[in-house]
């Protein structure tokens, strides 16, 4: 019998969970998990980047939303190569009394409804097994438009992670005690309101996971893209070579490689200056 | 025998589609259009808002990631409702030759591969059947990160027209002559490069769609929200008023609603100066 002692699902110490809470649920993964009894040496069993493989624990009152999007193309792929791995933590059996009520009216009045502290807190301890405690090596996050954009950057610094955990919110937000007590970031997808923070988390994990190693193969380089430097993405074109009376700049179709380049780079910040003032006063003073 | 005239679904006259164009496949719909014969009125019968429910209609090489996290929740319960449709498209019938490829590789060379000019605008074709052209009524939209950034203004903007169209890219992007071509709005969800359209225009869909009168019925409402005005939403709290010895801010539980709103008010200068120097920025500029 082989057993993965890197899967916590299973292995729910009494210590861990608060005296009030109710009997953990089981969570729900995604990742390659299967364990099975053979005469082969384990090693050569299951590749030993499913160990430590980059994980994401969502929370949500909709595990059923995910995989979703993520459990498709190639981040789908990678999902069931075992490169990444995700469980989703149901929100809900972690509610109060008999309706496992997990939100309440906003203290001082208002409209909508706040997540309460300690419904969030057991959900969070449960997710936080097997996880390190150090934020930098698995970040806690609140999605929310409250937080701080969500960028490239965050992307990074998140595949550099063993994983992260994500709580999606529903109505007004989350008590902001459970916020401070659990040291969470809050991490907004844009400045836009949604009704809830699955699809911005199923965003945040797509542009995570495809930099995680072998995530891409050879479909694309991270290298060239938008956000990878400080300017948008020049112009595309392929075949065919006149569509509709239009042709494809001459430049590009010229074998030279010197003068493509130039062309890329002079449309690339022609859209930079034209779209985003920001990002081109960035690059600008970046070069200054 | 009752018909419904807005359906374009099975309407495709010859006419409008491209000679080389392979049969145009069927649409896959998700909003309520369904006919059924009855002894009472139409009127009575359907809700007069199906008839002109606001319409996303997206290109996607995926059109199985629909309604995906859309179909649950606020904006399920609004599309099961007929508040709105959804139509996806598959990108691929449209796709030459036996293989029915989409892209191609880019001229002058690079990574990634780059969506046909000749294949899209066979699937825009299809898309704009039954829409108007005018792209203030029905922006068609093509999601990339070389865009402009999608906001609560965008939402607003594209809650008041007809319907929109997403087309949702993977690889590279998509040929510049169909942007050019057929008017093409580049909107961007964020600073971050994902592997594929689709999770960026169920996040535009599902901010978009909040927007429609009955859809969050009395669930939220859209006056207090971040983005609403120019400053981050303050802190929430909930029961319990003591949570591992944290106490909710006195002044949430005084009733005093004048000091509330003070104490509320500055809470959202505090956040916003602290994490979003350039919304701060803003605020300040729209008041001096």
């Amino acid at each position: 019998m082989t057993q993965t002692p890197d899967t916590p699902k299973d292995a729910t110490p009494e210590g861990a969970t608060p005296v009030d809470a109710p009997p953990a649920p089981p969570r729900k993964s995604h990742g390659r998990l299967t364990i099975s009894a053979s005469l082969q040496p384990r090693d050569l069993m299951a590749p030993q980047r499913v160990k430590g493989a980059w994980c994401a624990r969502i929370i949500t009152l909709f595990p059923e939303a995910f995989p979703g999007v993520l459990g498709l193309s190639l981040t789908g792929k990678a999902l069931a190569m075992g490169l990444w791995s995700l469980d989703t933590i149901d929100l809900r059996p972690f509610g109060e009394g008999k309706h496992r009520n997990v939100d309440d009216t906003p203290a001082g009045g208002g409209a909508g409804m706040v997540l309460r502290a300690d419904v969030v807190a057991r959900a969070l301890t449960q997710a936080g097994q097997g996880a390190p405690a150090d934020r930098a090596r698995w970040p806690v996050v609140f999605l929310s438009p409250r937080g701080r954009p969500f960028s490239q950057e965050t992307a990074r610094r998140w595949a550099a992670a063993d994983g992260v955990t994500l709580l999606c919110g529903r109505f007004e937000g989350v008590d902001q005690r459970v916020i401070d007590a659990y040291g969470i970031e809050e991490v907004s997808l844009g400045d836009f309101v949604m009704t809830g923070g699955e699809i911005a988390a199923q965003a945040m994990i797509d542009a995570t996971v495809r930099l995680i190693p072998g995530v891409l193969g050879n479909h694309a380089s991270t290298e060239e893209e938008s956000f990878s430097g400080t300017l948008l993405e020049h112009p595309q074109y392929t075949r065919p070579p006149v569509w509709e009376g239009r042709e494809i700049p001459p430049v590009l179709l010229s074998g030279n490689h010197a003068e493509i380049a130039k062309w890329r780079q002079s449309e690339a910040e022609r859209l930079t200056a034209e779209r985003r003032p920001d990002l081109w006063a960035r690059h600008l003073a970046g070069k200054g």
